[in-house]
């Protein structure tokens, strides 16, 4: 209940080009649920250094930071940990005192999702994408040891200098790669002009292990619904985006949720 | 419901050296009362100027602003409304789309309050006090057209300034005065070392016709509570509090809630 605010209830809050609501819905009901002294508000901002100066000079709490700032927060705040630093984007501040410490939940959660499903290091990858995300997924499949594989992607700037950061190879398309594990991490999929696109084509999820999509509205995406249909394991982008707000809310909290609560706080999210 | 909130809802809030809870929780009230998509929430800061530059930048829609940040304001803000302007003093502060709008409801509140106990200007006054808040007081009396009475104050120098300013005479005490109106703008009266203390003698309550004492905490103060038992009509810190707090709403929400809706909303806060 907002009747419950008091002055010491502590401000979490996101700032994106065009706030969305799972974020807001999803820490909410976890601090409701849990009895935690917070609360959660989305923003967005023209004056990226005067908004993060806010943040500090007001001592909120935390904040989630999506597009178009991952980049752009870097020299705004404090110290930056490593999941941030390894792929140069930041997606969550946590203001200790006026301390601002960077992280990206988005690395950790793909970290914490390729050990979760079990999928080997060994396993040769084909990711589609190039685009901050992909960065994220790539750098953290290369740190839990992956070595083998392509960064696919039609912009060969982009694509290179990824699989260059990454240690994979680039190709512009599939053409004669086989592939263990399939990532796509392009719009192919999402809701709107792409919806009905397979990122890979039905022969390449045929020859695939797993599949992982980082799309996440919807997350049953055709690739997806195709890989069940052929029984593949599948990551779903509805995991990334609720395991990354999860490592927010413990890096805000300190507290750790039980699964049970996570899932029913991102079905309250998604609803 | 914190539940409730989503990347619309509007956030107001506080900045004072010791936050309380009164604003946050009056302010609160209201909006689940009307079904208002806002959140209120108070802070402090060590950084005045980052605090405010961070209100433009994320859209915050109104602040208020309390010890010691009422002057430093001024020059943060980009227009002064003449109730600010009257006193060098804000106390609101309304973003429109980043343009920042400074108000004192203070001095709002006592005009407001002047006019609704039907104090007539020809009253001779007796204020106690030279602070900030006695400055609000004897401006807004100056400017309902009060010009007979002294502001009562030991600190000569802040005593004389205040009464050039509002145009009263200049008093250390209260020796061979006479005044139909009592105003206590000191923490006589006030939860502490001076609870006990009376702002005026029995014998100047029993010459006076009106008793105003801008105490709020508690609002029963020993003044109030001796004009009572002598029928004078009193005005409390209780009703300057909840006023102020109400013109606030408005200019935050364009909504004027009804009486009996404000009562319950101030109880809800001072309980």
């Amino acid at each position: 209940m907002t009747l419950r605010i008091n002055r010491n209830t502590q401000l979490c809050m996101s700032l994106s080009g065009r706030p969305g609501n799972f974020g807001t819905r999803f820490q909410n009901y976890l601090y409701e649920a849990l009895g935690l002294d917070y609360v959660y508000k989305a923003f967005t901002t023209r004056d990226l250094p005067a908004a993060i100066g806010g943040i500090r000079a007001l001592g909120i709490r935390g904040c989630a930071i999506s597009m178009p700032f991952k980049e752009a927060c870097i020299p705004l705040v404090d110290e930056i940990d490593a999941s941030a630093a390894a792929i140069e984007s930041i997606n969550t501040i946590v203001n200790d005192d006026g301390h601002l410490h960077a992280y990206n939940t988005d690395y950790i959660a793909v970290a914490k999702l390729i050990e979760q499903h079990k999928v080997s290091p060994q396993t040769t990858l084909a990711l589609r994408g190039s685009g901050g995300m992909a960065k994220a997924v790539a750098c953290a499949l290369r740190d839990a040891g992956f070595r083998h594989g392509h960064i696919v992607a039609r912009n060969e700037a982009t694509g290179r200098k990824l699989a260059e950061a990454s240690g994979f190879a680039w190709a512009p398309d599939m053409r004669g790669i086989e592939a263990e594990l399939l990532i796509n991490v392009t719009p192919l999929g999402m809701e709107g002009p792409e919806a009905q696109t397979l990122a890979f084509t039905e022969q390449e999820v045929e020859r695939a292990r797993v599949v992982f999509d980082v799309v996440a509205l919807p997350s049953e995406t055709p690739l997806i619904q195709l890989a069940r249909t052929k029984g593949k394991p599948v990551i779903t982008g509805a995991e990334v985006i609720a395991l990354q707000a999860v490592e927010q809310f413990v890096l805000y909290t300190g507290v750790r949720p039980d699964d049970a609560l996570i899932e029913r706080a991102a079905a309250h999210a998604r609803g």
